[in-house]
């Protein structure tokens, strides 16, 4: 049988918005991925009652039930008193784990607070899950018939214990009967949510078998694909063939059918090809190098981004001529041809990428309103230019569109 | 009376991880700063019986109950006949939903897909919220003894709907009674959140009636204090003498009192004094200069930044002596201070800001491991620079330490 599963965040500054509980979604997307069935997440915040209440109705319904949060040394975390109440045991000093907070902060020579050692305070029974990246251990013990997994809110602690020593231990619970779902990512740029769907609209029919899903990463779609029941290597040849079907429905839309995203898709191109790559950017400020340098191992193949706010930058570092940008303006076709031939050859790379927009608020006129980029590619063959109008969001979102645009068209051109 | 509220959101998207709930933390926010008391996010997939049963339950506990998504046009979305038989009511078509819809795809001249009438139907009874920015509109009607307001789940949508129609809805329902919650955010950067509650562990005691809440804001911890009951003017003085208290025991890792991060800030001080930015960016890739650029107004002060990563960047584009790199190394003290000056120079600057560094996961050595940066500050009166080691994290969490770090480092040479 499949294992249903409760993901529960504590925390007040969880309950008033003040921090987006990022945790709930990646514990979520791991245990899915380990078969395991999520039926809900809950948000509660710093209050002993309300927690002890919501980990016994949990331990009711659920087999697994993962908490984040509340295990801090400050007086507002209270998840480990809320454990033992709901379980109906006193809280007891683990010695190991005192030992651990204590290492922890002797390897880091940094001072350990008093508060610090309630962090070594477990309810009776329960086992220790070593934080070996941070001070607050966490714990697991059962309560009603479910098993328990408490771990602290930090998402980069969380993420290591859920990996090295949760997710082993949700397998165990699961027994032969756990395994993978079979999923497929495939990334997508150029159109809307439902616009993609209605494009897909035949997949079910075609499919029975599989389920999909649409996901909004902006700026793109995620189009995700859920293997059914049956052997692993039939359904995986299912998964393949719903695959093949979307990418003929859809083009060059499709980005990458393992979810990569555009900025690693264009690094792996350029790569492959042993070419490289400069950018200037004036409405994307920084960030199509930004999404670029993300990817480890870009030194290969990304050289020199040049971000030219100032008109004096683009004609001093780049080599606009001035009199391309007094007879256009800055943002314009023939100036981002400049832009982008001024870095290619500033760098001596392969290709040059150059945006210039207008992100605003401020900054629109009737014939340039907000929204408006305009994208140069120079290439050893040549320089061409391309501009779009993206009238939704703010000033981030504009910036993300224009970096995204960016970024696909000169993949679009390296994949010919 | 203080009026409670839940937030829900639904999808299979939210529930299985591979769409993160920044929704339930915007709608939460929102709330609290009207004086609503949010009391739980709950989170459930997309089917039918448990989202009935859901908003029954919630009906009984809350007197506001916020719900997202589900609206959309495929057969995954239903939330409205959910709603309706929550309700025990019947599903209605809305003309004058029907005919903005409509209208949506006319003024942009795009396709309207049979699919996306479905979004017209709603809850015999229900008052519709329209969408001016999207296809799906919301509506609003009670169940239970709760009001509940359904948006859509996208977030630019939701965000509009939210603040143009829920939130003065709202307000209505308060009556007399709401008001805003006061509330002052400082933006704290160079320290942990258990060090940061250590060093203002003494507040609670010198001031009962106002709460203190810790946020990590990766990579700074924003600080908020809730004002308590009593008159306005009273509790804005409490909060202000509070505010005071923190900075005298903070000093110079309070980067603002009004929440604005390190970006703004810095730009707000450049803007003050008439000067000007250029970067040069390695380990940062861009990250600095995205940042910067995320302020509205930022071409005032921010002239060019120099994304250099490979070396020949660094001599050619920025005049970093190349006897230099080969004594020193790309991430040295002298490197970035060559930098820092190359790009005050490049762009006639006031102030050149550079980092070089290791992000990782390869690249490190014995001497300079993963997470050793370099920034150097050029000014008109000089140039200094500083070495820093941070430990933690992947790739994009060093980027956003070391682009904090410079950042942090110009603030205070601006804030002598």
């Amino acid at each position: 049988m499949r294992l249903r599963a409760e993901v529960i965040s504590t925390g007040d500054e969880v309950l008033t918005g003040a921090v987006v509980d990022t945790n709930a979604a990646y514990l979520a997307e791991q245990l899915t991925e380990a078969g395991v069935g999520v039926v809900r997440h809950t948000v509660v915040g710093d209050r002993q009652d309300t927690l002890s209440e919501l980990f016994r109705s949990a331990g009711k319904g659920a087999d697994i039930v993962v908490v984040t949060g509340g295990l801090g040394p400050t007086q507002d975390d209270l998840t480990a008193s809320a454990a033992a109440e709901a379980a109906g045991v006193p809280l007891v000093l683990d010695a190991a784990a005192m030992a651990g907070i204590e290492r922890y902060f002797r390897s880091r020579n940094r001072h350990m607070s008093e508060t610090n050692r309630k962090q070594a305070m477990f309810p009776e029974g329960a086992r220790v899950i070593e934080n070996p990246v941070g001070t607050a251990p966490g714990f697991t013990m059962t309560i009603g018939k479910a098993v328990f997994f408490f771990m602290p809110g930090v998402p980069h602690e969380m993420r290591r214990m859920m990996a090295d020593q949760v997710l082993p231990s949700v397998r165990k619970l699961q027994g032969g009967e756990g395994g993978q779902n079979l999923t497929r990512i495939i990334s997508t740029f150029g159109f809307g949510e439902s616009d993609a769907a209605q494009r897909l609209a035949e997949f079910v029919g075609r499919f029975p078998d599989l389920r999909l899903g649409f996901q909004v990463k902006y700026p793109g779609i995620l189009i995700k694909i859920y293997g059914g029941d049956g052997a692993p290597e039939a359904v995986s040849r299912r998964i393949e063939a719903g695959v093949a079907w979307i990418c003929t429905k859809l083009g060059q839309r499709v980005v990458s059918v393992d979810g990569s995203p555009l900025e690693r898709v264009v690094g792996e191109l350029l790569k492959k090809r042993g070419e490289t790559l400069a950018v200037a950017e004036s409405c994307t400020g920084g960030l199509i190098s930004h999404l670029l340098t993300n990817v480890p191992g870009s030194s290969d193949y990304f050289l020199f981004s040049g971000v030219t706010y100032a008109n004096t930058a683009k004609t001093g570092i780049l080599g606009v001529s001035p009199e391309t940008i007094a007879a256009y303006g800055a943002v314009h076709e023939e100036t981002v041809k400049e832009m982008a031939d001024g870095a290619r050859k500033a760098a001596c790379a392969t290709y040059g990428l150059a945006t210039s927009g207008i992100a605003g608020p401020e900054g629109g006129t009737a014939e340039k309103p907000v929204g408006t980029v305009c994208i140069g590619v120079a290439t050893p063959a040549g320089i061409f230019a391309e501009r779009r109008l993206f009238t939704f969001g703010g000033r981030l979102m504009k910036k993300q569109m224009f970096a995204a645009a960016a970024l696909d068209l000169l993949r679009g051109y390296l994949q010919g």
